[in-house]
C-alpha cells in the first residue's frame, strides 16, 4: 500500500486525516479551497513537503471555482486565495515555496481556462519532483550509514509527510531494503506524537524494526552508544544552513554533538528558503497550549494549567553533519544563498 | 493546604492516589501491608523519599498483623515482608534504606509487641526527617539561585513525592516565598506526565508562575537564554555523584552543560547510596511499554506497535553543578563513599 496523503479526483482535493490515524483511516474529500486551507491549519495534512503539496492542490481547486470575466480579475481573487492560504502555518517555507510557483504560472497565463488547466499540471508537477526527490535523498542518506545501522528519528517525515517515500524516513526505508538498517528509535514527538502515531504506523506496515521512545529517553541511548545515526526532516532551512524543525530537533542535535553521533537533516531544496539570512528569520509557530494540557480530547493536566508550546525550533548550522537534498549531501560550511527560492521553477514569462 | 502523599491513622494506612491526580483526589486506605506493596509499585505513591515512607509505614503495618509466638519467628515473617517490599521498585534508594532502618530496630527488639511499638515510631521518624531535610535543602537550595530566577525543573519533586514541603520544588517553593523566583519550566515529563499532572498541581496550589513545556522543549528555552538553573530531585546518588533520576534529567544535564546554565540536583542524604560506586552500578527500572502506547487508557499509539520505556537514567557526576542536601551543598568531585547507607539510623544494639 502507498501511503497517500494528498490526492486529486476530478475537482476533488481528497486528504487522508492524519489527526486520525492511526486508529481510524478516514479520508476527507474537498470540492472547496477553504476546506483544504482548514486542513492544513489543524494538521490533518502536516509534514513541509505535504504542506506543500497540499497548498498547490488547494489553489488548483480555488481557480477551478473562481467566476472571472477577465484575467485581471481572476488573478486578483487568485491573489486572496494565495494570502489566505499563507495565513494557515507560518514556518514550513514549503507552503510559501508552492504558493509562488503558482502564482508564477497564473503571471504567465493569457486566460482564466489557461491557468485552470496550468495550475492543475503545476500543482501535479510539484507533487512528482517531491515523489523524485524524496527516492534521490533515501539514496544519498543511506550511502552514509554504516552497516547494521541504528538510526534515530523524530517526528514524522514518511510517506504521510511529504509526495513519496518520505525524507528522513526515506532514507530509514531503503536502508532497511538495502539490508543495512537495525533498529530505528522513533522519538513519540510530542505534543501531537507524530512519532508514536504515524512513524510507528508506517515503520510497522513495513515491517522494518523499531522502537517508540519518549522524548527524553534519546539521551540515554546516546550515552548507551546505542545511536548511531540521527535524521530528521525539516520545516525550513535557512541560507546558512540553520534549520527549523519539529521541536525537539534542537535538542537531538545538542546530544548528537556531545556523544559524537551524526546528525543529519535530509529534505528536498524546496525546503530550503534562500532569501532567509539564518535561523534566527524563521518564524516560529507557537501552538495551542491545549496541545500540551489534553492529549486527542482528554485533559491530562490540572484545569487551567499554563502551557507553553513552540511546534519548531531552530538546529544551527555548526551542529549538522550533514543536510541531504536530492541534490546530494551538503557538509557545513553551508551556503544557500544563491539557490532560487523556488528551485524548480520554470523561468517566469 | 499542606499535601499529604501517606498518613497513618490508628493502624491504617492513608495513601492519596496519584494516579488519578490531578482529577481526582482519592485516597486509598490500607489495613495490609500487601496493600500499600501494590501501591508503591503501580506508582499510586511515587518519588524517592515518599517511597521510603511508604515502605517504612507498610512494614509497621505489617508488625501489627504478624502473628508470631516468639520473637524469631516474628523476625522471620517481618523479613519476609522486607523482600516482598524491596521487589516493588528497583532504582529508588530510598526504599531500601527504609527496610533497612527497620530491619535494624526489630534486630535490637526482644518481643513483637515491642518490635510493633518501636517500627511504628521509626516510621514517623522516617517521616518526620524527611519532612525537616526538605526545609534545609530548601534553604541551602534557594540561595543559589540568582533574582528573578527562570528555574527549568522535570518530573514532580514536590510534596507529593517526599515527606515535607518538596526537594526540587521545595526549593522553588522557598525562593518564591523570598520573592526571588520569576518563573518555572516544568517539563510534563513523558511518559507518565507527573509534571503536567502533579508539579503543575502543586504549582497552581501554591500560586507560583509557570508554564508546562514538552520534555522536547527545554533545549529551545535554553538556547534563547530563558533558563537560568535546572532543578531536579534525585532516585539514588551513587557515591562518586553519579544520579539516577526520572527519564529526561540526563538530556537536561547535558543541554545546561551546553549552554553554560548551573544543573542542579537536590535530594535528601537518605538517596545517597555509598555503597554504590558509580551510576553504571545503579539498577535501572524498565517499566511496562504501554506508559508510552497508552495515555490515561487510552490507545494512542498503532496496536502492537513496540515501545522502550527507561523510567531513569544516569546523570555523571561531571554534568552536576551541585548537589543540595540538607547537610548542605556538595560540589563536584563528590566522594560520598564514606557517609554510611542509613545515615540518620541510631547505632545498633
Amino acid at each position: 500500500m502507498r501511503v497517500q496523503p494528498i490526492e486529486w479526483h476530478d475537482g476533488i482535493v481528497a486528504i487522508l486525516d492524519q489527526t486520525q490515524l492511526p486508529q481510524r483511516v478516514v479520508v476527507d474529500e474537498y470540492d472547496d479551497w477553504r476546506g483544504v486551507a482548514e486542513a492544513i491549519r489543524v494538521m490533518k495534512v502536516r509534514g513541509a513537503p505535504a504542506i506543500g503539496i497540499a497548498a498547490a492542490y488547494g489553489l488548483a481547486l480555488a481557480a477551478r471555482t473562481i467566476n472571472a470575466p477577465t484575467m485581471e480579475a481572476f488573478r486578483a481573487e487568485f491573489d486572496a486565495v494565495c494570502r489566505a492560504l499563507a495565513q494557515t502555518r507560518p514556518t514550513a517555507v514549503n507552503l510559501f515555496g508552492a504558493i509562488e510557483r503558482m502564482q508564477a504560472i497564473v503571471a504567465e497565463c493569457q486566460t482564466p481556462d489557461e491557468a485552470q488547466a496550468r495550475l492543475l499540471a503545476e500543482a501535479h508537477a510539484i507533487r512528482e519532483e517531491d515523489y523524485a526527490a524524496d527516492r534521490a535523498i533515501a539514496e544519498y542518506g543511506a550511502a552514509l550509514l554504516p552497516p547494521n545501522a541504528h538510526v534515530l528519528t523524530i517526528c514524522n517525515t514518511g510517506a504521510l509527510a511529504t509526495g513519496g517515500i518520505g525524507t528522513a524516513l526515506g532514507i530509514i526505508r531503503v536502508a532497511h531494503q538495502q539490508g543495512k538498517l537495525a533498529h530505528v528509535y522513533a522519538c513519540e514527538t510530542r505534543p501531537r506524537l507524530q512519532g508514536l502515531k504515524l512513524t510507528a504506523w508506517e515503520l510497522q506496515q513495513e515491517g522494518i524494526p523499531f522502537e517508540v521512545i519518549a522524548d527524553s529517553a534519546a539521551g540515554t541511548l546516546m550515552a548507551q552508544g546505542k545511536v548511531d545515526a540521527v535524521i530528521a526532516g525539516a520545516d525550513r532551512i535557512a541560507a546558512n544552513g540553520d534549520t527549523a524543525n519539529k521541536i525537539g530537533t534542537y535538542t537531538l542535535a545538542v546530544l548528537a554533538h556531545y556523544h559524537g553521533v551524526p546528525f543529519y537533516i535530509a529534505a528536498p531544496v524546496s525546503t530550503i528558503d534562500s532569501r532567509t539570512l539564518d535561523g534566527a528569520s524563521i518564524p516560529i509557530e507557537y501552538r495551542d497550549p491545549a496541545e500540551i494540557t489534553h492529549i486527542d480530547g482528554l485533559q491530562i493536566a490540572p484545569t487551567g494549567a499554563p502551557a507553553l508550546n513552540p511546534a519548531f525550533d531552530i538546529t544551527p548550522a555548526a551542529l549538522i553533519s550533514a543536510i541531504i537534498t536530492e541534490r546530494g549531501v551538503y557538509r557545513p560550511p553551508y551556503d544557500f544563498s544563491r539557490l532560487s527560492f523556488t528551485l524548480n521553477r520554470r523561468p517566469i514569462g
